[in-house]
């Protein structure tokens, strides 16, 4: 008999395996926060013994999700400036409103906010770029989950540095702290072409090969960018970033909806991960990435959900059924996008856009034991004929009922284990109260008053 | 003091009248089914004694969701032929599935299915076409519901009768039946101009009128449809049904995807009520309606659901989100149909485009009592600086704890008043397997085998 710490046992596992195992009636054993053994449940219980086991009869089990881009803190400013022009929705709202509010006691409660909202959808790892990334870390660290962060860089003033200079040295000093962490990993985060000169998103991608870390940066998002990149450079934000030497193994951009084959291509070569948020680019109407060209290409594509400010929900389920019903509609074809191909981009595609496949994103042998038991027994997902097309179109965050990560419990049955959640919300209501008096919110402020 | 029989007490009521009145800290009193009075809560409690309080401090109180076209039977094949060409899924799935498999039981169970769903989500009236449609109003008003219901009309053999002419027969009848209740109001609903004849076209339209009861019908749902109808009329689906007399003031037409500005003006001109259902018209790639200009046309348009065969979920707040960001991106400016219009498709907007204004749709004296209590505390929705911002992007058909119809609790705290939800689900899953069993489901059938 092997010692396992835990031992998810019973409903139907969804491995996202090379070969798409779908084991009914399985068993996991973890330990060491790895997978140890998965299979049938008769077998894994006849050859394991654990401290605790968790009962997963009627549940699916899935890789827990990963959402590949997110600005943790700003659900603090969740609907606090919609249906806007995304030029008045970040000049007049956003950047006012962060330079008056972003404080390390913001950021550390908007992360534990976010925390909360994702992890009661399932999301176990997040890559997040926004400021005071090391409390981020901190507040990551404690509530056991799995994250890919970066202090964004920009060559303007922001809350918590002054120049790229500053930032750059906070980063260093960041990835010097934290890149032995099991559960983090630091990363450089220049935020964009069209906020960075050429030196200073070269000097980002020099720090990250010197450290051998990530870079999460924002690509040809909208049409401005790149209107602006050909009219500066000659040359598309991904074409730009390939002649200045900036894209490589290591780089995963947010959005890349203004690609075309030359540039999908490019991303490819460079194996370059792209991350797609169909609610935010459909929400400040930014465009549609072409996912399905990138798919065929064997390019790495994860999901996510990006800010709270910009969705309004941080819930890869809504991402997973918006990415396979946008690529449809804008194509006219249903076949497009079929449902596993959207669950594969929350789970074992996400795993690769951030190139972290060999540790997570599908249920396996010698993966990080990161998985979520989701009920299948509501109303709104029953019958059940196919497990992908129920995932993707009819089961939502809020039937996540348990999750692990790294093979510790930090949800069991809707509970908050490491996260509370109480105080977290009283802060928030406390922030709202905080940020509406100092804005004058354009909008109807009402049910504030009463919370 | 005057006797109310329930009174709704605190909360933040979100009226969606004619003056969008937000009232913190309101109530409602409601008598005989009907809203007696409405408005401040120390005002309302001073005037009125109830037998029964419900608190819904902290919650926002909305007028009850409005699903302005569904085949509420078809949950039994939630997600049974997903991803393939709209063609393939009509005739190699769907309509063999339904000539195999619809009786007047499944339809029965179905529908109640439908209504668990519907009313955890928020909805309190539907608009229904299918079969057995008799079987459909009895379950419905036995769940004190509200419907909109008609029996399926089309020109090939249906699962309860053969001909067109039995169906006449059968909804004259059925009309005969239902045209007194409160609950139900009995329609005729011919299916669309590809499936019907002229003749029959025009004897459905005529048999609603002489019992002056409203016409659903499909309008404009795809390409095919307006390509045959040009071919063989010389005209657009809306200016052939507006040149044979079948359009008018009784019509609800779900999908009015492939409209012009004649079309547009027609629909206007007519006071046709247009119903828009994105989530089935991005999976199926059916197209975009034009929301944006019907509505500044001053058309009547709501919201629904289609069948859960095409959706694959019955859920209008997810119909509300993906309306206002599907209008958004199809059009690339963030601005259009902002959060509030949105809510007023699911709402007043709804209840215009069924012609039921006067009955349903808003918060106000003298409408009948159909309303819900939305919770506000779900870290999702946190923190919240504008109601509509919140309802449509943030909040989820999960939050909706308790629901009011005709003056009737049907739903409190989560907890089914009206429906078996237990009972429902075995019945649900013994369908499964019959279905699973009779037809090689093209997919993964496994969880079927252990529920």
């Amino acid at each position: 008999m092997n010692n396992a710490d835990l031992i998810v046992s019973g409903g139907t596992l969804v491995t996202m395996d090379a070969k798409s195992r779908v084991i009914e009636n399985g068993a996991i054993a973890i330990r060491d926060g790895f997978i140890a053994a998965i299979g049938d449940r008769a077998d894994i219980e006849s050859r394991h013994r654990a401290r605790r086991t968790i009962d997963a009869s009627g549940a699916l089990v899935l890789p827990g999700l990963i959402n590949g881009h997110a600005h943790a803190a700003m659900s603090l400013f969740r609907g606090f400036a919609d249906d806007h022009s995304l030029d008045d929705w970040l000049q007049k709202y956003i950047f006012p409103a962060e330079a008056q509010n972003v404080t390390e006691d913001f950021v550390e409660w908007g992360t534990r906010l976010s925390m909360v909202e994702m992890i009661r959808g399932g999301i176990t790892t997040y890559a997040d770029m926004y400021y005071f990334e090391d409390a981020v870390a901190r507040v990551t660290k404690e509530a056991g989950m799995r994250g890919i962060l970066g202090e964004t860089i920009v060559d303007f003033p922001a809350p918590d540095h002054r120049t790229p200079a500053e930032a750059f040295e906070y980063t260093q000093k960041f990835i010097d702290k934290w890149r032995n962490d099991s559960l983090i990993t630091p990363a450089v985060a220049p935020h964009s072409i069209y906020t960075l000169s050429e030196a200073n998103l070269q000097a980002a991608g020099a720090l990250a090969r010197r450290n051998g870390v990530p870079i999460l940066i924002h690509i040809a998002e909208a049409p401005f960018e790149t209107a602006q990149s050909r009219s500066r450079h000659g040359l598309s934000p991904v074409a730009y970033l390939s002649r200045i030497g900036f894209l490589g193994p290591d780089v995963v951009a947010a959005h890349c909806i203004w690609v075309d084959s030359a540039d999908i291509a490019a991303l490819g070569r460079f194996d370059v991960g792209s991350v797609h948020s169909p609610s935010s680019n459909m929400k400040l109407a930014a465009g549609v990435m072409p996912v399905v060209e990138m798919l065929a290409a064997g390019n790495r594509v994860g999901l996510a959900t990006d800010g709270a400010a910009s969705n309004n929900s941080q819930d890869i389920f809504d991402e997973m059924d918006l990415a396979a019903k946008l690529q449809k509609i804008a194509r006219m074809d249903p076949r497009v996008l079929p449902a596993k191909q959207a669950l594969e981009m929350a789970t074992i595609g996400g795993a690769r856009a951030l190139h972290l496949e060999n540790r997570i994103g599908s249920l396996e042998d010698g993966k990080r034991a990161d998985l979520i038991l989701v009920d299948t027994n509501g109303p709104h997902a029953t019958p059940m004929y196919n497990v992908y097309s129920q995932l993707v179109y009819a089961l939502k965050g809020s039937d996540v009922k348990t999750v692990v990560i790294d093979g510790k419990l930090v949800m069991e049955d809707r509970r908050m284990l490491t996260l509370n959640e109480e105080e977290i919300l009283e802060k928030a209501h406390a922030y709202q109260r905080r940020v509406s008096d100092l804005h004058s919110v354009p909008v109807m402020t009402g049910p504030s008053r009463f919370l």
